[in-house]
């Protein structure tokens, strides 16, 4: 196998071990905790469903968007998952997941690990139109899961409507129809219990 | 929540559900089958990292392509998934996942609805460029997951190199490089005792 093809090849069967990675949330039916691989698959379907909401089209490029979502959390592979209530563990997430990117990315040929370095770093900065966007729809996905379940990830955690909305800034730079959503989730949410 | 994201809202709900559909396949470390959400992930990824090869790109839409391969399982959630070599199970296959496209994208907004079901029916045929190079990818995939595992869901099954080639159409109508990785991974299975 050519040395190009062979760089790409153990880059993918490497992205495998994102099936084993385990989030704190759970499935909408409650029977396990979320894995990083099958997040990322939902997340790119809503992101697709909710593209009509974003409000700067013109500025934005949903490809990328797209991209940047199924590459995003690749670095958990060697960083874990970050539960984003947690502040402790998120003061050095982006140095822990940094350090994982450099080293993950560098599996696959020069050119293509370098777009996919800046997709990530891109995603993580939630400074462009795109990663914007981008984070917007990856933040509000456990949101719906934990409304639409039994809470148990944010009841075993404590979590408060007020923590919700002071942890999830990438959403209120998000499209209005998404902060919207959120809002009318985290009501749900309290009303249903969910919510300490 | 207004009709329109509410329809939207419920369709990423039940397609939660597409977690728990268990496809005959395991990861490569063997720990145990995956399921359709994930390898739905791992597929965009690998059409991403592959487009490159894709020999007519002027004919190609990537973002198509990746919105093919993001929705084309989702209909697994009332059909099941079906196992590639299982010759009886794929005769009606088809049937049966039109009934249940039918029914899951009804749940969408009647625009979007349209346009999911019309990217399924696009896929499962095979005959655009777009539908071609999707399926060519999804196709290989649990081809290299069998080859770097201890192909436990081929030697169930028995699965000779002969079925391999003959059931993956796909792969031959797509590009090059991809039929010259299904020759080399099928022949490092056969070494590998992988195949029966």
């Amino acid at each position: 196998m050519e040395r190009r093809v062979k760089q790409q090849i153990d880059f993918i069967v490497e992205a495998d071990k994102l099936k084993n990675v385990i989030r704190r949330n759970y499935l909408t039916d409650d029977s396990r905790r979320e894995n990083s691989a099958e997040h990322s698959w939902h997340t790119i379907l809503m992101a697709f469903l909710l593209f009509e909401y974003a409000e700067n089209k013109q500025n934005l490029n949903l490809l990328h968007i797209i991209k940047m979502i199924t590459i995003h959390d690749v670095v958990e592979i060697e960083a874990g998952d970050t539960f984003m209530f947690d502040d402790e563990a998120n003061k050095n997430k982006f140095n822990r997941e940094n350090q994982a990117a450099k080293k993950i990315f560098t599996l696959l040929p020069y050119d293509q690990g370098k777009e996919y370095y800046e997709l990530w770093l891109e995603f993580e900065k939630e400074e462009t139109a795109d990663a914007i966007f981008a984070a917007s729809v990856d933040k509000i996905m456990p949101v719906l899961l934990n409304t639409r379940s039994n809470g148990t990830s944010w009841r075993e955690a404590g979590v408060t409507a007020e923590k919700v909305f002071s942890t999830l800034k990438a959403i209120k730079k998000g499209p209005r129809k998404i902060q919207q959503l959120l809002e009318e989730l985290v009501s749900t949410a309290r009303e249903k219990g969910n919510l300490a």
